[in-house]
């Protein structure tokens, strides 16, 4: 049902020189594939994460917290589809504690050197023991190769139907850095500060500081863009890996070499958010909503939010109807002082709001011919300031219904 | 699709002195059905209302805002399924006003002493020549009798699949004073301050200053507590209407016999919200979520809207399925700061999370017994404070999908 979506290639995948990484079958659930991704890092790599603001926090999210305050330098992450180790109290954090122990003691390194991570149903107690077992074969298999990560990808995904991942090669200052990324999730899907789970790595060196306020700077970027049903995760989690092992010198604030990487950075984790908005649960539409000339970022952020999230607007755009009625009531509804006289809006290039009301020029067919296509785009200008943002999200299909009434059988 | 919603009978409604009632088929949309109704009232009949929050308010909200603010001393009534008015600009408020005059010179009143309201698709112009021609049969028609006000909650219906009407009695000091109340809605439904229409209406005498109080008082105690799928409609309108031909004497402030009137006005209402998630679009089950030991009963709202607002766990509730992790995840949206380790919730007498993790004594086998009728209580118990309140829902179903992929065409 994923909307133009497809594969990553390993051969457009780059690798990661400091990253290594191995998908193993640890049985976490009553299946046969891989759900089970370790992922070690070259002494000096750092990592910075933005998490949920969920205040059901999973496990591993508190875990990884508690870590990244400590030091931003890490040497493995370890990850589990299947079980998302949350609501599981005192038991769900020994648990999580223990898969750092485990992955320190395969690779040598320190238990708070780890972060978990955990994703699939909640309230459900971690088998911990399963990855335990599994690590052993994960750490035999540990491979820098593009097709190593195109194996993690695949094992991090639960009701994903294709895997995703991205990369990206840039010249800073004339030396090579690479970017590759990569990201899961399709439902419980609106990130508030980071997706459920996705993980970009560079080769560059970035100083502590800035790669805290690059991830946030990417995050709000990209993950915070995408909405699919309006659930925020209990488990979301982005985190940006810097190995350090790229010749470049390391890149600190005020960098001039700073805006091309976070550019690209930015460009790696916007086409893994945007893949997960294409292969959202049900899909059957791509949509990207834009909201223009607003008093604020968080204004047009809010109205884009309310369009992507309103039932009634993502059935019509299932059914490919321009109900445009539903627009204009999910904006009213985001910010009830607006002055609704100064509203434009368009789908695709069709103007089929003007100053609050239907176009005079506005024909059914038009509005017919630009929903059709699998790809919609619509505009919202709001006429007072000068702010914007763009939102991803998908459309609310009888499979949304289907896969989350079956989830859990 | 209904959930235990039979429609009233005629013999249930009261009829209200001082009311009178007709229903005819004007032919708003392409269909037979009365769609335009008309409803008189007694000189000295004062009304109080509360409408919609969203900002793109129908015109006829509009003017019924700008006739209240003059007087709450109005004749008439004219409502029309169909065609909402809503995102038509002057033209649109030109229209509602034209079908007020229309109703003025049936009835011999003032035009601002009629009331529009308006229902059905939003951004299409109202054809109100159909309703000024159906305004004489309308007058001719005009009755008091409890099955004119059945015929009038038939005609107000746009997806309602079952009408919906109530009635009570009560003794104010042993002087008899009769209720009765109709309602429409199913679907772009989360009133705020209002549901899409409805109506209560009462031969008692209530001071004006009052009776705007009541209204508020009677819309956060009943529809506001509704919500279908979190989508708020331009069209909100409820209002309260006193008739003051009982003989019992004019209630004001502070009066002795405001209680009981109070909880009557309370009692129907809310049996009518109910009546309304009952026949929410699709709705497979009836849902009623409660949030006791809040810190206030604003947060109480907030998660029990959460809740029942989560796309995950309505389509959870319509496959039968305990999956407890979608609630939690809800709950910790709603209030990020939330401590959640002394979180408790039940889904009907099972206790289901116990400190804000799946309680020892929870068996599957029970979550599934106590999800399997077609009326599902859950309630959420914060430990933060003494605040509560109830909020009634349905699930998401195929059917809602289907109904709003579908609904203009």
């Amino acid at each position: 049902m994923a909307v133009n979506l497809t594969p990553p290639q390993p051969a457009d995948l780059l690798a990661i020189p400091g990253v290594t990484l191995a998908a193993v079958a640890g049985g976490i659930k009553k299946w046969t594939r891989n759900d089970v991704v370790l992922i070690q890092l070259a002494p000096g790599s750092r990592i910075a994460g933005v998490f949920t603001q969920n205040a059901f926090a999973a496990a591993p999210v508190q875990l990884c917290r508690g870590h990244l305050k400590r030091s931003c330098e890490m040497r493995a992450l370890v990850i589990n589809a299947g079980n998302a180790n949350c609501g599981t109290g005192t038991q769900g954090l020994a648990a999580a504690l223990r898969s750092c122990e485990a992955v320190a003691r395969q690779l040598g390194c320190a238990s708070n050197e780890v972060l978990p991570f955990s994703t699939g149903v909640i309230l459900e107690h971690l088998p911990v023991e399963k990855i335990e077992a599994a690590l052993p074969e994960a750490a035999r298999q540990l491979d820098g190769s593009p097709l190593s990560w195109d194996r993690a990808a695949q094992g991090i995904m639960t009701t994903d139907t294709i895997h995703k991942a991205a990369s990206k090669l840039i010249l800073l200052d004339g030396v090579p850095v690479h970017i590759t990324g990569m990201a899961k999730g399709v439902g419980m899907l609106e990130p508030n500060m980071a997706t459920m789970l996705a993980y970009l790595a560079t080769d560059a060196a970035i100083a502590p500081a800035l790669l805290q306020t690059l991830v946030k700077e990417v995050a709000d970027a990209s993950f915070n863009r995408v909405t699919v049903d309006g659930d925020t995760s209990t488990n979301d989690s982005f985190v940006l890996i810097a190995t350090g092992q790229s010749v470049a010198t390391e890149i600190i604030d005020g960098d001039t070499r700073l805006a091309v990487l976070r550019a690209a950075l930015i460009e790696v984790a916007a086409d893994l958010a945007q893949r997960i908005a294409r292969d959202g649960e049900g899909a059957t539409k791509f949509v990207t909503i834009k909201v223009t000339s607003a008093a604020s970022v968080e204004e047009a952020h809010r109205i884009a939010k309310k369009i992507a999230n309103s039932p009634l607007v993502k059935t019509a755009l299932f059914a490919s109807d321009p109900n445009l009625g539903r627009v204009l009531m999910a904006i009213g509804n985001a910010l009830p002082s607006l002055d609704t006289s100064n509203v434009n809006i368009w789908f695709a290039d069709v103007l089929v709001v003007e100053n609050g009301g239907r176009a005079a020029s506005y024909r059914e067919e038009d509005g017919q011919r630009v929903l059709a296509p699998a790809e919609i785009s619509m505009r919202v200008d709001l006429a007072r300031g000068t702010a914007q943002t763009t939102v991803w999200t998908c459309d609310f299909s009888y499979d949304y219904v289907k896969i989350n009434a079956e989830y859990r059988t």
